[in-house]
């Protein structure tokens, strides 16, 4: 699903990454992380796609919502798991949305 | 492949889409604009994923760089195709890199 953000402006965390074969606990803790991350202050929306590497966007209210999500400490458990089993390499941009547009049929 | 960005700032073009399930000329011209979009001025790599949605993250420069990229002739045409053909919704939303910070194996 396209994230339904408000107006502009906001932050976009974009996850960018590329897996390992490690399966062990992976689908359930992918899926906990976003149970999880909506229901953190400042939570907008997430968007998440994967086939050769895969794209997570999540979607927040301002810095510190995103610092705090960062420091949750369920959410730290996960990320250090990702480092050791989960992901071969990933990268990690915290930005600015500015301006948006959207088209529907 | 998690593209190699230069130190921030820079803008990111996140581009995240439902497709119909019209095929004709689509792959072709995704295809066809990222090798466009790797000729222009400014274009500092691009990251694409697809399954339910699609997410494509260009990478940017600056806005100028953003901006011309929009107006290029072939691109225009192609997204007026993206409209009346392959897309039944999409976001686009123009991002300011401010971090980033990567892990690899």
């Amino acid at each position: 699903m396209i994230a339904n953000t408000p107006q502009p402006p906001y932050y976009a965390v974009i996850f960018t990454s590329e897996r390992t074969e490690i399966e062990q606990g992976y689908a359930e803790t992918a899926e906990r992380m976003v149970e999880l991350a909506s229901e953190q202050p400042g939570f907008l929306g997430v968007e998440s796609a994967r086939n050769d590497i895969g794209i997570t966007v999540s979607y927040w209210k301002d810095l510190e919502s995103v610092k705090n999500w960062k420091m949750n400490a369920e959410h730290t458990l996960a990320r250090e798991k990702g480092r050791t089993d989960w992901y071969k390499a990933f990268k990690v941009r915290i930005a600015k949305v500015e301006r948006d547009y959207d088209f529907t049929k």
